[in-house]
């Protein structure tokens, strides 16, 4: 009789080991690392974050991390886009930004990648909307749509000239065609 | 000054194009082809309406019908499954199948191929939704998991021994384990 052992870490054993690049998230007791991201992932995600953070550093209202590890609910995941709300981002004494944040993002936004289980970022999506998560966008570049989630609400795709929701207080209008025009770069 | 003439075809001219191998939908005034289906997607696709058709068949309560055209709300779909109530089949005067089905389904089922565009179908079901369907899954073989759309509900993603959700009047039972398990056939 062959009695087969199989280890499974916890999130302090995960957290414990070194970081890999592309990053590694803890996902339902289960290492996934994350696709190495491309061209078109590295603009949307770059021109976003600057976007976002161009309309909400300065008032103080929110901010946009890229690629930031968060902790929550026995999970360890990196979205490609963390927006916190100033209130919510855990400040330490000195005022300087953490490098551990314990909680989920107010607002994720995932970028699809060609070789990414869409299946699989989706569940992570809606993993940090019930614990915590206002918003949640998927951006799909072949499909030149994002899909839109919102606590209690049906999940809605998004194209074209329609006008993507953003978090409370984030003064910041964005339409679909805005985001992928970004593509066209030259 | 060059003026370009867009020809976008109307569902009525669409529908009296000859049908491709494999098919095309019209969804938002675009013509989409979908992938050819490879190994796994047939065997999921040729098992689950099995599964299902052994149960409602002979009660008649429902019928799954596997690459079915569906016209309905502009829209002409070809779902991987498309399940019909028995009393939502549009039979003909003699009792016999119609070809012409010009109603969303009552479940939706898709089985994301490799080479799909996971928000493109997911905008098919969420469309499905919106226009009558009560069920919708996404299969998703690389992840081994079913995205669970339900009109007014959040989506779910389900894994391992979660049961899925059916019909109402459909006495199915499947966890997502049983349905990735018949990719083992041998």
């Amino acid at each position: 009789m062959v009695v087969a052992l199989v280890k499974t870490l916890s999130l302090k054993e995960f957290l414990e080991i070194p970081e890999t690049k592309p990053a590694s998230e803890y996902i339902h007791n289960q290492i996934v690392q994350k696709p190495m991201p491309k061209g078109r992932h590295i603009r949307l995600q770059v021109r976003l974050c600057q976007e976002i953070n161009l309309k909400v550093e300065e008032p103080k209202t929110a901010y946009a991390f890229p690629e930031l590890r968060c902790n929550f609910n026995d999970h360890s995941i990196v979205p490609d886009i963390a927006v916190f709300l100033w209130e919510h981002i855990p400040f330490l004494a000195d005022g300087e930004i953490p490098d551990n944040f314990n909680i989920a993002p107010d607002w994720i936004i995932e970028i699809l990648s060609p070789d990414q289980n869409a299946n699989k970022v989706i569940g992570k999506i809606l993993h940090s909307i019930q614990h915590g998560s206002k918003l949640g966008w998927l951006l799909d570049a072949d499909d030149q749509s994002v899909l839109v989630f919102r606590p209690n609400q049906q999940l809605v795709l998004m194209t074209n000239s329609d006008r993507l929701p953003v978090l409370e207080n984030i003064f910041l209008e964005l339409t679909v065609n805005d985001i992928f025009n970004w593509l066209k770069m030259s």
